[in-house]
């Protein structure tokens, strides 16, 4: 292949993907066929096959691709910041502002989860869960370092991680609330929840 | 009819109405099928119509029962009490231990929302804005009393039913937490959120 023809694959399997995360979300998996998806961008079914090897693979991709970009991001945002406090927030700051830009990844990575097969599975539930321990080793750092005062970790994690998948889902761009607002009232949020003096 | 007839006709519509749930959830209403939810109960086609007009009825009548119990059920938690503060911990108890114990009812109502059709729709969403409209105005009486510090409570309300509807996606009879103890905390995160001192 020229790096024409190879640029021309890419752009044509990331088409395949946006489509197929709409038709999932739109009226989930199950219910959706390779041809909807093919017939959403106009390729008929047999092309469609030089792209992507199936639904499932389709679904697989999706799902891995944006616990793999939420740990990027988790990992970007508190890089370089020592301090205890200031890590949480802006993990929790970059978790509700993904989760705000990505919101048909979120509903269909929640809903989704179980049509998902093996090995798919398995290797998203690894994601989640990394996901979800980066935010509470941050939790366990603050209440090691007296900064932090909370029952349990571990709910105390899952509350802050809850609080920006629930965005996702009445977010709109076009809503009361902008972005921002939202991005830093939830850090405060998280502090808060965290029990942070 | 009877009453022994109209009582087995009020079971087998409770069959019903659980098969449909169950289904609904496991693979998504638009890859559920009528015939699907009469076999789930050993029931043929053509019987089942004796007892339900639809899927899309089936499905109206589980989101707006649910909301209805949900509305209820925050009503009896705040009765007689006149404490802003424990009246809004009461309120966060009562909806998260809701989520904890309807499951299901909670994925469904969220994942499904945009296959209900009007007049249906429209009613679920009305309940919703009802429900939520009675958490910002525990948020709002505390802030006037003096006792809650937020910036907006129309976000720290929707934080406080997200922490909610998130228990409902993870929690489970033989994790490592017990449904009181989920409980008691998430009240206290609800008052964390609202800055309440």
């Amino acid at each position: 292949m020229t790096r024409v023809e190879e640029a021309l694959m890419a752009a044509r399997a990331a088409d395949i993907r946006a489509a197929a995360l709409e038709l999932f979300a739109e009226r989930g998996y199950q219910a959706t066929t390779m041809a909807d998806i093919g017939a959403a961008i106009g390729i008929r079914g047999p092309s469609l096959y030089k792209h992507v090897g199936s639904k499932q693979e389709l679904l697989a991709q999706i799902m891995i691709t944006t616990m793999d970009a939420l740990i990027a991001n988790h990992r970007a945002a508190i890089e370089g910041c020592a301090d205890v406090t200031e890590r949480l927030r802006r993990a929790a700051e970059a978790h509700v502002r993904f989760h705000a830009r990505h919101r048909l990844e979120a509903f269909v990575g929640t809903r989704e989860i179980r049509s998902l097969e093996e090995p798919h599975r398995a290797e998203v539930l690894q994601r989640r869960a990394r996901y979800e321990r980066g935010f509470r080793d941050l939790v366990t750092d603050g209440i090691g370092a007296g900064r932090f005062h909370v029952v349990s970790a571990k709910l105390t994690s899952y509350a802050i991680l809850d609080l920006g998948m629930g965005a996702s889902v009445w977010y709109r761009e076009d809503g009361d609330l902008t972005e921002d607002q939202i991005v830093y009232q939830y850090g405060d949020f998280a502090l808060r929840l965290a029990g942070a003096r």
